[in-house]
């Protein structure tokens, strides 16, 4: 099963965290909350669930993880104002491996300069940000292209937590 | 003396409201709240601070305000998900007439699309989609491009504050 690399920081969408992970740690999957420092508590921001950073962005290598997931809220625009999550995303990105993005999770993608030619969706609000970066917007509630697996909004985390889930497995059965 | 249009919903970052606000009214200028919806109470981020909306985005005509204030936090962010306020922006823009935007501010402009060509600054998380919008980043507590009139965080406010009067003052003169 796979090693997922959660990027978080205080400020995320509870529902886009808790769900997708309670479904990632009930079908084996071993989680890895990475964050700016490491052993501090994050909190969301709707029902201030809390999580522990494992491991700072700047001291993750990008063998060390399978798959990388980026829930959305406002966490997203705190990690990008630091260099070491968005130049982990990069690193990553590199590898192929996946990518599992929420609602403002592109934000990141974008500061790492790899959304380029890609289809993705994310929250309306970032809609202009996604297409000026050269970034595909598809309106669905997931995407998936190549290693990259993108939803909207909340009521999209049912088709988010099912297609991440299909893309971790055809990645263990390419190892 | 002006009339300055406030472009603000919830999260915005209360000191980047509170100080350049109190500045104008101080100087004689009035404010007129827009937002999403006339007769709401939105909230500040930080400290909960309290603001009236006066005026529905879509209600206003850009004949009505000399000038337009955008605070940063989380307000631009959900502003931008909706068509009203960014068609404000993008109709005012056209007007030449003074903006004054703070922090995330400019994501309004990429969202109107007003941004190509411009010098600007604003929150270093932004700095990405500025620069992907056209924008020319500056990284100065104050830039002043023609009507545009752009700070980065709540450091820069009396800068901010200043440049921003003496550019309501210019207006004062052509007119």
């Amino acid at each position: 099963m796979a090693v997922i690399g959660v990027l978080i920081d205080s400020m995320f969408e509870d529902v886009e965290y808790t769900k997708p992970a309670q479904a990632f740690v009930d079908a084996g999957h071993t989680l890895v909350h990475i964050g700016l420092e490491k052993g501090k508590t994050v909190r969301g921001k709707s029902e201030g669930t809390q999580v522990l950073i494992d491991r700072a962005a700047d001291d993750v290598r990008e063998n060390e993880i399978d798959a990388l997931f980026i829930p959305g809220g406002y966490s997203p625009d705190r990690l990008r104002a630091h260099q070491a999550p968005i130049a982990l995303v990069r690193r990553f990105a590199d590898t192929g491996k996946p990518m599992l993005v929420l609602c403002h999770g592109p934000q990141l993608l974008i500061s790492a300069r790899v959304l380029e030619g890609k289809k993705v969706t994310g929250w309306r609000s970032i809609i202009p940000d996604i297409k000026y970066a050269g970034g595909e917007f598809v309106d669905e509630p997931v995407v998936v292209d190549g290693p990259l697996v993108s939803s909207r909004q909340p009521s999209d985390i049912p088709q988010f937590i099912g297609a991440s889930l299909k893309k971790l497995g055809e990645m263990a059965l390419t190892r």
